[in-house]
């Protein structure tokens, strides 16, 4: 049994440690996950009455075609029906695109480091893998646009970037597109675009795809909508790109559920914007007590902050876990940065006190 | 743009027509769907205990391992936890087995006719297809043997086979793998195997992947447990198969309501002991009436039948429709058969009626 030569040595994927086993592993009786930018307000009781609602339905299959939610996001955004893909979360998107369009010999141009899904479904599909060292935390599109070539066939730009947190600057990124040769697709992940509070800052992204054909923007119910454990997102694009894409979606890749809570919860702007304002007054919390500490961290656009915790961050996780935060460490290029969901007020405050108390420890405090 | 040559004709998967759609199209107050092979009994009361008590969760990612779901089935066969593997549905463990083994140039060996998903995933990943006509309906294995090379990666066992229902003999199987070479691997996808009633004619599938390392067993919470909208299916192999296979999993491809239903409804043996008993009563009331038509049919081991309507099936499938009875039909090589799954007593003679009305009107019968 010869599998593909490119997954032989594939890493797996580490998500976030769950709570259940932390509790078990350290006997905690108390254990706050910060670790898997979850939303840490729930999701939109409409959402969950929808839910209740599919119970009847639950030995028949989806709806294929997700006809009612894609209708529904095709209103939201502003575009045609057919210009909609759905998927088992956003991370399938990027799988199906992977797919579509990737073969051995392709490059594929990502920043490194960004969300590590790129990657992961890139070498799968035997691409060379192009990656473009972030400046000071942020995409380098000049950079990236210089490393295309004539076998280049995706360019990934995370906005805001997964582990910084950082955006582009709109009209860089409109003249990053522009410069783009058409061949090549341009993926725009929006996984935590309404989290954004600077208006000025939002990516004109829905009106990118419809002057360009090669921009794909890609979205997800998990993030500000909470609906992690149901799995869904989809990708907007030009009818053509959509297609192409459709050609691998498998036939039922959404359940139900997901896709009555999908509904609803879009439907629920009242939440979403609640969720937006409280996770800005939780950053503004955690950068207060970063700065008070003399913690270094980036200028943060999604539901996280990446922060210089000034100690190797193996350790940091460590003590952080200890005491009952599970955080994200062990970045590639930030070996002193942890990355941090921001919470509820009072998971900010427990993790601050825990960290506090680490650095304390470690001596990196006074 | 340029996707992979495999996918640009590729067809896309025609699902059973939604029941919704059949009533608004035709303005038809009753529909009965009889083409998905879904669980006329719906599911489980505790699976939908547990997909309630999971609610709470909603917003957290699901258990990326399926920990608890893969301890309870790892007992439920009687393997180790590392020989199961889960996907969004069986389909996704086809998907994931396409894409961790095939290349272009291999070639993947298949009954014709059987499901189409095989088919499907190895045309896009290039392999070339071998396929191997049906002997009265039921896979003709020696003739598959002769066609494995060199070459073969994959050779595809649906058992029993959809569409047609038929199974095959427990010691041909035992004696087709016993000749099949280790580099080659073997698919059982048996996603219909808990309706079969006839004890001699279960296959042993689950010895079968104890002694070869090259045989692997799919099989679903979909059909009997009645949880198709949940999507959540798996394999079962030798442990290194299966983490060859895990190399291409994403990371949360099934969701916690799914995980959390599964468990429960492998714990309510009853609910699927009583579902296969109604549906022999429903097939033994079929196989009557069939045979009260003149109608000739294969021998069924799963929860539908595929019958000889002796006129057209896409006709035969229209007329029904007209009548509120939702079939599957024009298949390739049976262009008078359509496949009916068994329903409850009254969907059954609902459908019967139906039938009888539409081959009186197309002269079938005198």
């Amino acid at each position: 049994m010869q599998p593909k030569q490119s997954i032989v040595s594939l890493p797996v994927y580490q998500p976030g440690k769950p709570i259940e086993e932390v509790k078990r592993e350290l006997g905690l009786k108390e254990v706050i996950k910060l670790a898997s930018n979850e939303n840490p307000f729930g999701s939109s009781e409409q959402a969950k009455a929808a839910v209740l609602k599919e119970m009847e339905n639950i030995s028949i299959y989806p709806d294929s075609f997700s006809t009612e939610l894609t209708a529904e996001v095709a209103k939201f955004l502003g575009v045609e029906r057919d210009q909609i893909i759905f998927g088992a979360g956003s991370d399938e998107v990027i799988l199906m695109l992977a797919r579509a369009f990737l073969v051995p010999g392709d490059e594929t141009v990502m920043a490194d480091e960004t969300f590590s899904q790129y990657r992961h479904n890139a070498v799968i599909e035997g691409a060379t893998i192009v990656e473009v060292p972030l400046k000071n935390g942020v995409h380098d599109l000049p950079a990236m646009l210089n490393k295309i070539t004539d076998l280049t066939k995706i360019v990934w730009v995370c906005n805001p970037n997964n582990p910084t947190g950082t955006i582009v600057g709109r009209e860089e990124l409109k003249s990053f597109i522009s410069q783009v040769p058409s061949h090549v697709i341009v993926v725009l992940d929006e996984a935590y675009i309404e989290y954004i509070t600077d208006e000025s800052a939002l990516p004109d992204s829905v009106a990118l795809i419809g002057e360009y054909k090669n921009v794909i923007l890609l979205r997800t119910f998990s993030k500000i909508h909470g609906l992690a454990s149901l799995r869904i997102g989809y990708g907007a694009a030009h009818v053509d790109l959509i297609r192409m894409v459709n050609q691998v979606r498998e036939p039922f890749n959404t359940t139900r559920i997901a896709q009555a809570a999908a509904i609803a919860s879009l439907a629920d702007q009242d939440f979403v914007k609640s969720c937006r304002e409280r996770n800005a007054e939780g950053k503004a919390y955690m950068y207060k007590q970063f700065d008070r500490l003399g913690l270094p961290y980036f200028e943060a656009h999604g539901n996280f902050v990446m922060v210089d915790v000034k100690m190797p961050s193996g350790q940091a996780f460590d003590g952080l876990l200890r005491r009952g935060i599970i955080s994200r460490a062990r970045w590639k290029h930030y070996p002193n940065h942890i990355r941090i969901t921001i919470g509820s007020q009072d998971q900010n405050e427990a993790f601050i006190a825990a960290l506090e108390s680490v650095l304390t420890e470690a001596a990196v405090l006074g």
